[in-house]
């Protein structure tokens, strides 16, 4: 399976159903055994966040779709759930097409799958409400300019970071001088990034700077191991080769530690006491309901979760915080990486931690448009961070989805659709100019502005960019990815 | 639940059904479900060892119990065990007394149950079949002595030792000048060890010096932290204390390394990389056949049969075997941990490693006799190694359970019955000379030895052991303990 790629990247990009590794993996609708079990799972689900006294919030968004899964069950089966007597075999209803198709329609986000039938892509607002988290208004990145002095990001003010889960409460902390620390991520699955795995560092890199904190960067090459095809040196080697693009982004090495999951377990008593603590406080029906495992996965899947949770704990990292575990944690990652997340924030309170807080990214689209599938193999289907400016034009031109019309006249009398253009999507993560963005879309909407003219200025805009990316990488030195990736002290001040 | 004792202890005694500490853990026989669960566990276990290849003597074994539980599940449900139809709720076969009951003849040994209705005992002999383990014949002690040339302990001279996994092969290996490693642990669930708890590292000791060879030895404070209601601070303050009465058993510094789970684990990225290569090659669906884990367990649980694999595997310890992977592995324990190892000898040749060899040892019975239930609470029933010589003899005289008749006048006519009495039992284990310890059993057996004069020679022997032991264990310093806890090289050839 494709997996816990914290950034939107052209492997999640708005509305493509990722593909999956396993051929184990179902794909569409469940059976009704598969419905069943999933019910059950989500029963245990919400009987244990009320046990463990969660925030309400919580509760009602598990018994939502508790809810949910149960009229689907009634319209897959006939029949009403009833926990302890699983679906005879063979059972569907006969008249179910209408009821499939309504499951259809949600759009499916989690770490492994993100598909829309939107062509504009997911739908945020819904999934917001799915998930039980905070919408980003207008009041709240207003309010972090106010705090750190800084204008927003261009992802904050665009939207491109839409969600959050507790962010008031982090600048709260802020403004009365407690500080907190940035924890993103990676799973190396290849040697080449894309643009798109960039936005989570690129967004990261600003906070740190805006707020002055410390930041730890996981590389989980384990859980690449588990989930693909591939030898643990690989993975690992995938993991260094990964952080010299995550370097170059230009994170601060003294307040910066990434480190590689097969390194860092090895060298770290306290992250493993971490692990074990969570994993101590996290049943298999719990990590069935969120994240979908089968009792044919194999167990290192299955404890995955616990170490993708770890580094959300400050005292997983005595060298940074000196054993501190009350240090607030703040994660930017993409929106389908939260299920991590909120298994962590359940667990988190239970073991004495605190929760961490949250800002979620949308995705990343494709070239070819928001719902088209995309292939890993594909060179085609993203800007890689090795591309020539030769390569970067060609691609653009032959493959960037268009929302112009089909000739320039009809162009000229009917304008483009920004909404739908694939190029148009790029400029918004990577225009800088607000001004200059909303002319062009103006101008692409009115029909002045021609495809061709609006795929020239995101050639001209990438290619200098990936051009310094490919000039700081090559100033990444072994030695400096050493320094990085040496578990030490960091220098800031709590 | 009580864990993953290897030592043959007091909290195992023979035909001793021991406690568990969760709740949640069923006791006695299965409902109609749990039974249904267990069947399709077993039967995706009999298709993975199909698909793995595994040895056709594993196979039939696995194939063997699933048998057993197809027809005990036909007696209980009166239904046939069809895969994908669970059993309805409440159908139990209300005629089904004569089956249930024919279900419990069998002995239950498993990590966390021993239990039997033999006075004398588990039946042995049957759990060789049951395993698919090989017994230790008089050829395979004789064979020991002649490659050793030492008198074989009386552990394997009395059956104590009595079944076992490619130890032909081990000892072909060593006549041909290739050598192995010992592989045992204790599962540190509190401050106090029994004599019985002694058992596998008395015998580890022995083979240690008799070919002369490095020993690992794994006190697993992770598990008694995933399965008690214990601090990840007392599991390993317990680790530290039991090591030092294990120290005490004369073990040499040179060629032992002992650790702890919480340490090692984050002080070795090699031991960590084959927790998780294992825990890639084993299915939730495997370990709920083999150890009858449940939705409901912790995922820490689930994942912990890859961590007490791992040493079985020589490059778990870079330090000591330099990054060889083909070094053999023996593994002595008590028989109720051979699951952990089934698993480990599955696992192996799907990673490239050789299967670890194994010696089993038989359980050690409670002072109260081979079939009452153990306390771990209570004092009285076992003998601690902190025990003072007055304790030793009250508790023996008042406690353990005899052979012997009514009255003198009986005794001496009819003879006691050494098989079921406590004490020579104990003498078994820790009397060394074999024509004394025949003669006492001739006496009992004739009623020319009462009971009392037999409790004497049992108090007479073990209140030396004892002093003696707590003699070593003083000299046991901090340094001591910190140096056979360091990963560092060992001084041997292989």
């Amino acid at each position: 399976m494709k997996v816990r790629n914290r950034a939107a990247s052209p492997e999640l990009p708005a509305g493509v159903k990722k593909m999956t590794d396993s051929q184990e993996e179902v794909e569409g609708a469940m059976t009704p055994l598969q419905l069943y079990e999933r019910l059950n799972a989500q029963g245990e689900q919400v009987r244990c966040l009320k046990t463990a006294k969660a925030e309400k919030a919580e509760i009602d968004v598990a018994v939502q779709l508790l809810l949910k899964l149960k009229t689907d069950y009634k319209h897959l089966t006939g029949q009403d759930y009833k926990a302890g007597c699983p679906p005879p075999e063979n059972v569907v209803n006969q008249d179910n097409g209408a009821a499939t198709d309504g499951i259809d329609e949600e759009d499916n986000v989690d770490p492994w799958n993100v598909s829309t039938s939107n062509a504009k892509g997911v739908d945020y607002d819904k999934l917001i409400v799915r998930f039980g988290s905070s919408k980003i208004e207008t009041e709240l990145v207003d309010r972090i300019e106010k705090v750190t002095g800084q204008k927003p990001h261009r992802f904050l003010r665009r939207g491109i970071f839409f969600s959050h889960r507790d962010m008031h409460q982090v600048l709260d902390a802020y403004e009365k001088n407690k500080s907190f620390y940035l924890y993103t991520g990676r799973g190396p699955s290849s040697e080449a990034m894309h643009v798109g795995h960039l936005i989570p560092f690129i967004f990261t890199k600003w906070l740190q700077d805006v707020f002055d904190i410390p930041l730890v960067i996981q590389l989980t090459d384990d859980e690449k191991y588990l989930w693909k095809d591939l030898a643990i040196e690989e993975c690992h080697r995938f993991a260094v080769e990964n952080a010299k693009d995550i370097i170059a982004c230009g994170f601060d090495v003294n307040k910066t530690f990434i480190f590689s999951d097969f390194d860092y377990m090895g060298s770290s008593p306290e992250f493993y006491r971490n692990v074990v603590k969570i994993q101590k406080h996290v049943t298999y029906n719990q990590v069935k309901g969120i994240f979908g495992f089968k009792d044919s996965d194999c167990i290192g899947k299955i404890s995955f979760p616990a170490i993708q949770a770890a580094p959300s704990f400050s005292n997983s990292f005595p060298q940074i915080f000196g054993g501190r575990k009350d240090v607030q944690c703040l994660i930017p990652c993409a929106i389908d990486q939260d299920p991590y997340f909120r298994m962590t924030r359940d667990v988190a309170p239970r073991i004495g931690y605190p929760k961490p807080a949250l800002l979620h990214s949308s995705f990343f689209p494709a070239l070819q448009g928001a719902q088209t599938k995309m292939s890993a193999s594909d060179a085609n289907s993203s800007i890689f961070l090795t591309d020539t400016p030769k390569q970067i034009k060609n691609k653009i031109n032959k493959h960037a989805f268009s929302g112009g019309k089909d000739t320039i006249e009809e162009h000229r009398k009917f304008g483009g659709n920004p909404d739908v253009d694939v190029s148009f999507m790029y400029l918004t993560f990577f225009l800088d100019d607000d001004e200059q963005l909303e002319k062009i879309k103006q101008d692409y909407s009115s029909g002045a502005l021609l495809t061709g003219e609006l795929k020239k200025i995101l050639i001209e805009t990438l290619q200098p960019m990936i051009a310094q990316h490919q000039e700081r990488r090559k100033q990444v030195t072994e030695e400096t990815v050493k320094q990085f990736m040496t578990p030490r002290p960091l220098n800031f001040k709590l």
